[in-house]
């Protein structure tokens, strides 16, 4: 029985992977002082972490079916958590390699990133790519050697992953979307394209939605899943990745800046396209609420229904923030 | 016996490497036109391919140790390229990657980039950005999932190929270096450093010499070689790589750009530190000649003799761009 409530859940998951951040991320003498505090300043700026607290969850949830009444982490030989940190945090150092550079005034330039000034701001715009070059590189180096040892289903676990989240960050993936992003926002001088509602799916499904993904296809591969259950875990991910974004764009047109963090507004001011702006905000909320009720189904249909995967599909669209 | 001279071997390396990146390199549907045009932009725009030669001459060379007359290619069975050539196409993409970033206006601001007008001057600075995270991203997706087959011994072999060269583009290699080259330039704010000689060498150590090192010990690897050979060509690559660096800088000096493909004499312009700036051109050559003699000391201790990595290090010191 999972007794623990979602809150405690997430705030277990934020302190360790924000413990193992700590202490993965390369430090003088390794590299230059510069480059160790620009990538600690980004990576320790406040994140919700949902995408590494996805993949400890669906670690987690692995590990529990068939299992019914079992604790995962009750010391039963079945914890995830080890297995899943790296994996977690390295997906973590990627999703903010992302944000830096989106940050840049050559991308989104956007005022304020977690409440904070900007990485580029404070160090300039050349440590600021570097800083987010250097933590793509590092999550890699991570996957590679974490965790530790070379049996070789382990091996085989961890090449798996390491295909499966870079070809989520890669061109077909997140900086695919990211440039679709741009051509959208006529930010690609001579290839501006205009995105009809379709178009905004597909945008979203690499730019976000890949990473989220993996993030929790990954766990469930770290954590020794079927093919069945890694199949029903990313059919999860795909879900909870569009909840996400259409809450993300709902919110921008209602939030206010203080709980954002960031403008309110800033969409609609870029004529960049949202769901509110094609859907309105109640078919906007329909249709999140759709993805919740369909990402459900498919843990409900693989018999994936203990631990935190349901619960975080509701945090994403109830979130203010 | 090595029939075959240096030119024909870097002609079959260089037509193998192009035809594999142009295979490996994703392409629409998978990802949106813009990204793979700009990628395949960076990456036929006519470079040396050192760092993928070398990956493919240490593989070959640590096949040929004990089998004196034997020819690694000769269909014996002991064809080192299909293993190393996955390797070498993604340090190229790697390579590339660092150029399309370091050419940025907020990095070195270069005016010609192997002749050409820089990416950013095609696509704008966002796409320039987002191709060189693409490639970044390829690379590892590449390694991951080339050469197929999960074997024991293969998959732990990938493992170590992609922490090593993770660990070489990373915030201790590569990134590393161009953020020590950033403050020595005086372009991170409130972060300038001044280089002596020995922080020009660790400079260059981390900039490209930990990623030719990753080149030539990534493929001597591949080829399935033991520890003392694959410590005795990471001794040769240092070596190889600083080499290169000296020569780099000489030829800026006194380089016409037309043969060099970019501007000479940049380096003096923007006060960077430089080889011939610290020690004049005399020293420097016979410094550059020193490190040639070093790396193939290194490679007679251990017995590797055959191939091309000798023939390579005279290369990498006669060249004239």
């Amino acid at each position: 029985m999972t007794a623990e409530p979602l809150a405690e859940f997430l705030n277990r998951a934020r302190v360790q992977v924000d413990e193992a951040l700590a202490r993965f991320l390369p430090a003088p003498p390794a590299c230059p002082v510069i480059i160790s505090e620009a990538m600690r300043y980004s990576v320790f700026a406040g994140g919700k972490r949902l995408r590494p607290t996805l993949t400890l969850a669906a670690a987690d949830a692995v590990t529990r079916v068939g299992r019914p009444g079992a604790d995962a982490d009750s010391g039963d030989g079945h914890d995830p958590f080890p297995l899943a940190l790296p994996v977690a945090c390295a997906i973590e150092m990627i999703h903010t390699y992302s944000l830096i550079h989106d940050d840049l005034p050559a991308m989104d330039d956007d005022t304020l990133r977690r409440g904070r000034p900007k990485l580029h701001t404070v160090y300039g715009e050349g440590i600021a790519i570097l800083a987010g070059d250097g933590l793509h590189a590092e999550a890699f180096h991570l996957l590679a050697r974490e965790p530790a040892g070379d049996e070789p289903d382990l091996a085989r676990r961890k090449l798996r992953v390491i295909a499966r989240i870079a070809e989520a960050a890669g061109a077909s993936g997140m900086v695919g979307g990211q440039a679709i992003d741009l051509q959208a926002a006529g930010q690609a001088p001579g290839h501006a394209v205009t995105l009809d509602a379709d178009g905004l799916r597909v945008m979203h499904a690499r730019k976000t939605g890949a990473l989220i993904r993996a993030s929790a296809v990954s766990g469930a591969i770290m954590a020794g899943a079927t093919d069945a259950l890694v199949d029903a875990i990313d059919r999860y991910a795909i879900d909870v990745g569009l909840a996400f974004q259409i809450v993300d764009d709902i919110l921008d047109v209602e939030g206010d800046p203080a709980s954002l963090g960031k403008t309110a507004g800033k969409d609609a001011a870029g004529a960049k396209p949202t769901y509110p702006a094609l859907f309105g905000l109640d078919r906007s909320r329909a249709l999140a609420a759709e993805c919740v009720a369909r990402a459900r189904r498919a843990l409900d249909d693989a018999g994936l229904t203990a631990g935190w995967l349901a619960p975080i599909a509701e945090w994403v669209v109830s979130r203010k923030n």
